[in-house]
C-alpha cells in the first residue's frame, strides 16, 4: 500500500469537502440557523485541519500507483468524507443521534436516498441543501471531479482511481487522457442539472426548491425536501423529475457521442436499447395491472412513469404509496430495483449494461452445452468481449448476491416482517431508497438497531462503489507494508 | 437431434412406468378403492400402449449421440413421466382439476413436495402410496433407475443422460463404467431406505406410514400422509426424520468411499465440512434466537433441527408451523431454502459444492483485482478445478437469478402478497415445499391460478433438472433435424 500517497490523496479530497460546505454555511447564516452555522464551522475546521496534517505528513510520497491502491483510496475516501460530511447533522443537532447522521450522509453520497427522518421539513434550509447537494456531488462522484478539475499525479493514478469510482462493468474512455475524460462527464452533468433546474423554475416552483430538487435528481439520489417527497408538486414538476431521472440514469458517453454527432452509434446502443425497452415495458405493464386504481388515466401514467423512473433510476423520490399497488405491480417494481440503471450513469443497481453482459453468456454457455466444441465470443455492440470482463461481471453478480443475504440475515434480527428486511437491504444495496412495508416510501429507516445501520450503510457504499472498492478494505493482506 | 434414440428411450422409461404402479395397484385392489384401481389401470394402460408404439416407430436408430440428445432426452421423459403419472390421481377423481394433478406428480417427481391438496388423509391407500413413491424414484432418478438396471446403449449414451440428470456442478465416477456407478448409486439408495424404514418401525410408526415416510425421506421430497405432516409423530420419529433428512442431502459418494474404507477423503471433504458447517450453525443461530419460543430446551432443539433439516434438504416436511418464528430465523430458513444441499445427493437448491465454487472463484476474483497479473487456479479436495466448470457455475447463477425473478413476476399477477409470492417461487424451483405466508407450511398451492401453476411447474422441473434440460427445449435449434 502506498500509504503517502493516500495520505495525499485524502488531504486533497478533505479539502475540497470543506470548500463545498461553503453554500451550505452561507444559506444557514442567512436565514440565522445559529447551530447550523456551528455544525457546519466544525464541520469545515475539522476539514481543514486533517487535510493540513495530512498534507504534511505525506510529503515525498512515492509514484508508483497500483490498481488495488486505487480501489483502498476509494474505499477509505468515500468513508472519510462520510465521517467528516454528516459533522453539520450531527453537530446542529438537527440529526441527535450520530449514527443517524452517519446513515443520512452516507445516504446521501452514495445517492441511496433512504432516510431516518420522520419530517424532513424540520430541518434548516443550510442542512437541507447540504443533504441535497451529496446526491450532487455523490452521483458523479468526489474523485472524479478531484481529478477533472485540479488534476491528479500521472496516467495510472487517474485511471486506477475513476476506474473504482466509475459504474459499471468496463470504463470507457471518451478521450485518450483520463483527466479530460472526467472534466467533460462532469461539464455534461451540469449542463443537465442546469436543464433540470430551468424546467422546474418555468413550472414555477421556488428557487430553492428547484435547486435541491435538481441535485437529488441528477445523482438520481431521492431525498426531497417535503415531507411527502414529490406528492404535493404539481404534475408538470412531476413529469419533469420523471424524465430528468431517466436522462441521468443514460451512460453519459451517449450524450457526449450525441455533442459529437455520432447519432448513429447511440441509437445503435444495445444497453441504451434494453434500457428503454425495460422502462417502456414495465410502464406499460403497470398501466394495464393499475386500471381502475386511479380515476384518471393522466393520473395512472404520471404514476406509472414517475415511479419506473424513480425505482430503475434508483433515485428514490415518491409521488404515491406504491405499497398500495397490486402485488404484480409491486414485483415489477422490486425486480426494476435490483436491475438498476445503465453503467457510466449516476444510477445505480446491478446495472442494465451487465444483466446484457450476462444473458449473453448465458446464452453462450447454452449454445456451448449444446455443442461443445465451438469456439463462441460474447459481442456488444460489435465488439468482442474480454473474457475478463464476462468473469468480472460473473463474480460481481455472485458477490452481490452473497452479500444482499448476509445483510438481509443481519438485518432480519430487528424482527421486522420478511418483505420489510429483504427490501430494506435492496433498497440500500441498490441505493435507491424507499422499500416496502415498514421502509415503503412513506416511512423511513429510523426503527432499525445500531447493528442494522451500519449494516445497510455498509450495503450503501459497496453498492454505490460497486462492491470491490469496500471489499478489498476487508482482505487480509491489502493493510501489508510493502 | 436423434429422435428414433429418444423414442426408444421413451418407450423404456414409460414401460418401467407403468411397472412402477404395480404396487400401487395391488395396495388399491386390497382396499377396494375402484376408483383408483380403474385409475392405475389407466394409466398403466397408456404407459405400456405409448412404449408399445414408440418402440416399432423407432426401430433401427442411429447410435450417435451427443451432449445436447442428453439433455433434450431428460427433459423430455420427465415431462413424460409426469403427463402419465398424474393419470391415476385425475382419472381417480380424487384430484378432479387435471392441472392440479399434473402440479400433484411433478411435485412428487422432482421431490419438490409442494401440494394443491388441503386435506391429504382423504386420499386413499393407493393414490398416497404412489405419491410418495414419485418422491423416491424422483429422488435417484428414474433415468439413473433405468440405466443401472436395464443398461442403457453405449458408454457416451449413459454418460450424457447421467450428467443431465444427476445433480451438482460436475459428476463424479465412482467407477470407470458409467452404468455401474449408475448400480452403486441406487444399491446405497435402496439400502439407506430400508434402514430408514427399520428406524420408523422400531418407533412403532405403523408399516405403511414407515414406508411412505423413508421414501419422502429417501428422495428429500416432503409429501407426508398426514394432514399436519409430521408434527403428531412422536419425538423419536421426527428425531430419526431429521437424521436420514440430512443423511440423504449429502453426496452419495462419500457414502462408497466409507464402504471401501477412505475415512480420510470423505472427512476432509470440503463441500461435507461447509454443509454440515451450515446446519450446525443454523442449528444454533435458531436456537438461539427462539428463546421462550417453546416451553422446553428439547422441544426447541428438535423442532429447530428438523425445521433446518428439512429446509436445506429442500424435504419440506413440518413438524411447526415456522412462520410464526421471529423473523431472524425465518430468514435464515429462507437463505438455506436457496443454498440447498450437496452435490451427488437427492436433494435440491442452488447445491452447498456450488456455493463453494462460487465463493472460491469469488476470492480469486477479488485477488486478481488486487495482483491483474498473478496466474490463479480454483482448487477444490486438493485438485485444480477446470475453468470450464467454474464458467459454468457463475452461468448457472445467472440463469438460477433470472428465471427466479420471471417466475415471481408472473406469479404476482394473482395478487397474493411479496412474501408469498416470493417465496412460493423459490420453495418449487428449489423443491423444498412449503413457502411462507398463504403457501406456508399449514397452507398449499391450490390457489394459484392456472399460469401461475403452469410456471411453478416449470419451476420444479427446472429446478431438478438443473435448469439446462429444460432450457434446452426451448432454445430454437434444439428442434432442428440433422
Amino acid at each position: 500500500m502506498n500509504y503517502k500517497m493516500m495520505g495525499r490523496f485524502l488531504a486533497q479530497i478533505l479539502f475540497i469537502e470543506g470548500i463545498f460546505m461553503l453554500p451550505a454555511l452561507f444559506i444557514s447564516l442567512y436565514h440565522g440557523d445559529t447551530m447550523a452555522v456551528r455544525g457546519f464551522l466544525v464541520a469545515m475546521a475539522t476539514a481543514f485541519i486533517i487535510a493540513l496534517v495530512l498534507f504534511f505528513l505525506c510529503k515525498g510520497a512515492p509514484s508508483a500507483f497500483y490498481a488495488k491502491d486505487g480501489l483502498v483510496c476509494v474505499g477509505v475516501s468515500w468513508i472519510a468524507l462520510s465521517l467528516v460530511g454528516c459533522l453539520p447533522f450531527f453537530i446542529s443537532r438537527e440529526i441527535p443521534l450520530f449514527i443517524d447522521a452517519f446513515f443520512e450522509i452516507v445516504s446521501g453520497f452514495t445517492t441511496t436516498g433512504s432516510s431516518i427522518l420522520a419530517d424532513v421539513e424540520a430541518l434548516s434550509k443550510g442542512i437541507l441543501y447540504w443533504r441535497s447537494f451529496s446526491h450532487w456531488v455523490g452521483g458523479m462522484g468526489v474523485l472524479v471531479f478531484l481529478l477533472a478539475f485540479t488534476g491528479g499525479k500521472g496516467q495510472g493514478f487517474t485511471m486506477h482511481l475513476l476506474r473504482a469510482e466509475s459504474p459499471g462493468p468496463s470504463v470507457g474512455k471518451l478521450v485518450p487522457k483520463m483527466r479530460k475524460t472526467a472534466g467533460i462527464l462532469y461539464i455534461l452533468y451540469i449542463v443537465l442539472t442546469v436543464l433540470n433546474v430551468i424546467f422546474l423554475l418555468i413550472g414555477r416552483m421556488p428557487v430553492f426548491d428547484a435547486v435541491c430538487t435538481a441535485m437529488g435528481t441528477a445523482g438520481t439520489g431521492g431525498f426531497g425536501i417535503k415531507a411527502d417527497s414529490m406528492a404535493s408538486y404539481s404534475p408538470y414538476l412531476q413529469n419533469v423529475t420523471t424524465v430528468f431521472m431517466l436522462l441521468f440514469s443514460i451512460n453519459f458517453s451517449c450524450y457526449y457521442l450525441l455533442l459529437l454527432g455520432q447519432f448513429r452509434s447511440v441509437f445503435r446502443d444495445e444497453e441504451l436499447r434494453l434500457f428503454l425497452g425495460i422502462v417502456g415495458g414495465s410502464i406499460l405493464l403497470i398501466i394495464l395491472n393499475l386500471r381502475g386504481f386511479y380515476d384518471t388515466m393522466e393520473e395512472t401514467i404520471r404514476h406509472a412513469a414517475f415511479q419506473v423512473a424513480t425505482v430503475i433510476s434508483t433515485s428514490g423520490f415518491a409521488t404515491t404509496d406504491f405499497d398500495l399497488w397490486p402485488s404484480f405491480s409491486k414485483s415489477i417494481l422490486v425486480v426494476l430495483m435490483l436491475v438498476g440503471a445503465c453503467a457510466g450513469s449516476t444510477g445505480g443497481g446491478f446495472k442494465v449494461g451487465r444483466l446484457l453482459l450476462l444473458l449473453k453468456s448465458l446464452t453462450r454457455n447454452i449454445r456451448l452445452t449444446v455443442r461443445p466444441k465451438k469456439v463462441l465470443v460474447v459481442r456488444n455492440n460489435d465488439t468482442v468481449v474480454d473474457e475478463k470482463v464476462l468473469a468480472n461481471t460473473n463474480a460481481y453478480l455472485a458477490a452481490y448476491v452473497i452479500i444482499l443475504f448476509v445483510s438481509f440475515l443481519v438485518v432480519s434480527l430487528d424482527n421486522f416482517s420478511t418483505t420489510t428486511n429483504l427490501t430494506a437491504v435492496i433498497a440500500c444495496f441498490n441505493n435507491i431508497g424507499p422499500g416496502l412495508e415498514a421502509v415503503g416510501p412513506t416511512c423511513n429507516f429510523s426503527a432499525f438497531s445500531v447493528v442494522s445501520k451500519l449494516v445497510l450503510i455498509f450495503d450503501m457504499l459497496a453498492g454505490r462503489l460497486e462492491i470491490f472498492p469496500i471489499l478489498v478494505l476487508f482482505a487480509p493482506n491489502t493493510w501489508r507494508r510493502r
